[in-house]
């Protein structure tokens, strides 16, 4: 487990696979994004998209479950702070297998909370055609080596 | 239901309210976020919150049907390109009943796709004391007037 002070600028990180079906994605979209091009595969057909379609609420959802159990494990877990941006330059599709890529690309300290640190980090979300369908650049706050259980 | 066209800088639109459960945050952070301040209720009590909070992407997921069921509606359908800003400044709790603000605050062509258009939405998110629990501008791509079915 890394505290904020392990953690180093340009190191990067994977995680596990994750695959999606058209039953999650219909249960996800159904609940959080009830849109017929994320709950209903025919209707999809005849939307912008052109066919079914996650949610992109539910890419960064699934993205999230990678990340927290993926290889940067930190004390006291992720937490997101200000998320700079999140883009989706293709859409996930049922039977896409999503892993992510991280990396840290800015270490600063945390003004008025000696306990924690901040890192910015960049999270790719890949399908497993190598193809890019979620670009993330997010504020994590990390706590410290020796600041104590918090 | 609205066409590009029809959205003006400026124009302001609301959504219903969405009551936050522990057990909702509990089953929405096994799946997406497992991680004990999210989905350990009595262990969020020592954790950086000090309280048991909704993930982020809960409140994300949960704005986004706000969004999609509010007075917004758009021909087409809600389609997020790129988000520019995702910041969370307070803790969702349970008990929390969530409602969204939306204002449109740039209106622009989409180069390529004479189709459809492009709004720049601030999408506040605010708990039942009026407290901002998230704030996000997003860019949406919607249909154009006299566009055709897509």
């Amino acid at each position: 487990m890394r505290y904020w002070d392990d953690l180093q600028v340009g190191e990067k990180f994977g995680t596990a696979e994750y695959a999606m079906t058209a039953e999650e994605i219909v249960a996800f979209a159904r609940q959080y994004d009830p849109q017929p091009f994320h709950t209903d595969p025919a209707a999809a057909q005849q939307s912008f998209f052109g066919e079914h379609v996650a949610s992109g609420w539910h890419t960064a959802a699934v993205s999230m479950r990678l990340m927290v159990q993926g290889e940067m494990a930190v004390v006291g877990g992720v937490i997101g702070h200000v998320i700079e941006e999140l883009r989706f330059p293709r859409p996930v599709r049922p039977g896409d297998r999503l892993r992510v890529v991280q990396e840290v690309v800015e270490k600063t300290e945390f003004p008025g909370r000696p306990t924690h640190g901040r890192i910015k980090l960049r999270c790719r979300t890949f399908n497993h055609d190598g193809k890019l369908v979620q670009d993330m650049t997010a504020n994590l706050v990390i706590q410290r080596r020796g600041a104590g259980a918090v």
